[in-house]
């Protein structure tokens, strides 16, 4: 079975089913990294190109982990330092990588909408690696993947999201996907990181981090990203952490079997204590692991198998 | 089949002969790349190192699809900031390359020669990815090979190529193609960039392009090498693309079914107008799609098959 | 058979019994790179990551050619430029890796101890590809290998290791191995480069480089690692190489089938002669080669082969 869609570019546009579907497809590729050999033939002879315009350890090395343990052939892309010197648009990179008849190009973007703007181009799959402030839809599948594997289910969750949702592409994310799997989504994080409006999108906003996790099922923490911050939105590290960092004291108002989710990476002590990041309640390395079968499970579903 | 040398270093060394020779086993190559499974065992076990000193998103991504695509392993380099930061000669680093037992090396450098050295230190074969200002003979002979394809000849040809002459290793390379094949190549160009005795290639020098490009069948524009010009060698941009760039309006005085081609990345609206570059008479992405068949067949002739 | 131990970290932990195990599986491995097909399927199905926080050519290829030759999966991760940047602290990175399920992960390190840290929290086998000025052990085995297959045996042998002594990993790890095989250690050096009671790792410190040489079966040239010398530690390049560089003149001391061994990138005419290096007692490219025999010797002992 495909996806009836060629591109993966965001969750907004996912319907539940298409998420059922990668969900359980990535559970049958789950075992595959758990096996002494971990290599399916699925892909072979296909070519992936993970095209990088942001630099990324975690995400890269997933996908051409996934697409290598299908026996893909992966090329890696990185951008920073290339065509972009040279002048060259997006539009005509994407069309002479297609000219090298690749099966599937996976990007990562500064700027939202940069995935959408090459996948109108391609007609090959596009798979957005995030982009700019908008969108991470194979981050919020591996959550979604995570969180029903942990508690069997996500309708009628509570899920708590807390942190810099105004430049948060994990959040948003995860917003279109949890609502649409029917669950109760609630945001929560300094005023100036919330944008107006967002309650549009299918979440309702709580003032304080304590209150916000009271009966929540899951807590997903978001990273705290200086990287991009051109101007500080919080006066002090150490206030957003007292406020708005999760550690053992807040974790008392949370339900006993709560789950708690980091996108990584973990800025240790600011918006996530040690103990907390490291506790029983954390599922940060499941994330990362399930990270792998989604991906896989993405390429399957859009790439597709050797006997289709 | 083999070339009867060791190394592919300019197109100027090669004949005839071997020019069809590579032309006509890329073109057995290059169905590989429109199959379902896009791969064939004939280089399995072979390593390839791509070693690049100068930044190429689009030339190494083809010689390492070509390899992967022809089951060899191939391993990047990328040279800026490792070995020569600590001050290793460019013999000492091939000689220790070959120490890996490499089947092949794939070298780009900045300086114009550097192949010619290390393919006089090594016994592996040598590929010549660019040199300086001085030839990068593959994609002159995806040029060819493109032409050939769209013209079912080269002999007797009108070919154009204009831009900045004087900087251009894809210039150099083309006018030693297009002449061995008996075509009549015209250069064109702004004075500062046509250097002093370039007829002695085999070439012609014509002042305006809309002279250049009356009765041609072939037009080759040239990048502007923003990156490479360190001082300025025309007025504006503006003056150089009214007066070099191809647009819709001078392409008028081309015979109707003039082949365009460039080497990329274009700089849209400077040597070329969108309209021409996306035009029905562009080859500009057959000759991506051709450069990974044209790389696959120089592994081939180079590296050799399984059952030689 | 396999090593009795999860890691490879550091020489000074290895007895004489695995050094000999791995440098005769490392012999068994050598001839794969000779064949025309280089390639076992030892390791199909397992993925290794190459985790460099500081550039390399040369280790990191000789890595990436051991794994790629023995058929697992390998993967770069080059991390000056990502997960650094975001503050992420070396142990969530090495975590976060893990759940990824890599069958071993390399790691070159700036922080001596850095890949011990790692070791800790992993469950994957971890091998060291240098750390700080700790110790390089996959340089000293290959080292050793180089000198029992020139030599017929270490037991006995006169070892001289020349140079900055103090900052560099290579000589620490020589050190302890030549002394564990049963060699008689010499080393020689500015005395700023030399540590005080560098005798307690089981070496004598001799003033003079003609002095050391007498008599020596073994010598080795440390590089001088300019960029990593934040003071100069001798007055000129110039008198250094007058006085610890070798040259023809000062080699005439030493036996008439002295073997020379550098670790590489050679500073040519600085600590040593071009003369000497490429001379007929040099055996620093059989170093490079061996490198990559040794470094399949570790991932079989440490990951396993297929059919165990």
């Amino acid at each position: 079975m495909r996806l009836k869609r060629k591109d993966l570019l965001d969750i907004e546009d996912l319907s539940r089913d298409e998420i059922e579907l990668i969900m359980s497809t990535a559970k049958s590729f789950r075992e595959v990294s758990d096996r002494d050999i971990k290599k399916v033939p699925t892909l072979r002879g296909k070519t992936i190109i993970n095209m990088f315009y942001e630099p990324s350890t975690r995400t890269r090395t997933s996908f051409e982990i996934a697409a290598k343990r299908m026996s893909a052939d992966a090329i890696n892309i990185s951008v920073s330092t290339s065509s972009t010197v040279k002048g060259e648009t997006l539009k005509d990179t994407a069309k002479n990588l297609e000219a090298m008849n690749p099966d599937c190009i996976v990007i990562r973007h500064a700027s939202s909408g940069g995935p959408h703007m090459l996948a109108r181009y391609l007609k090959c799959p596009v798979i957005n690696a995030g982009d700019g402030t908008h969108e991470h839809p194979s981050q919020a599948l591996l959550d979604l993947f995570t969180v029903n594997d942990a508690k069997g289910r996500i309708e009628g969750l509570k899920v708590v999201i807390a942190g810099d949702i105004a430049h948060s592409r994990v959040a948003r994310s995860n917003i279109h996907g949890f609502s649409t799997m029917g669950a109760e989504v609630r945001v929560v994080g300094p005023p100036t990181m919330i944008p107006v409006g967002i309650e549009r999108l299918g979440c309702s906003v709580v003032d304080s981090l304590e209150e916000a996790i009271v009966g929540a099922d899951v807590v997903m923490m978001l990273r705290v990203q200086f990287e991009r911050l051109h101007r500080p939105l919080f006066p002090s590290i150490r206030e957003y952490s007292l406020v708005f960092g999760l550690d053992t004291e807040k974790l008392k108002k949370a339900p006993p079997d709560v789950a708690i989710l980091h996108p990584g990476p973990v800025n240790r002590g600011v918006e996530i204590s040690p103990e907390v990041a490291d506790g029983p309640y954390s599922l940060i390395l499941d994330q990362v692991k399930n990270g792998v079968a989604v991906r896989m499970a993405l390429f399957y579903l859009l790439v597709g198998g050797a006997k289709e």
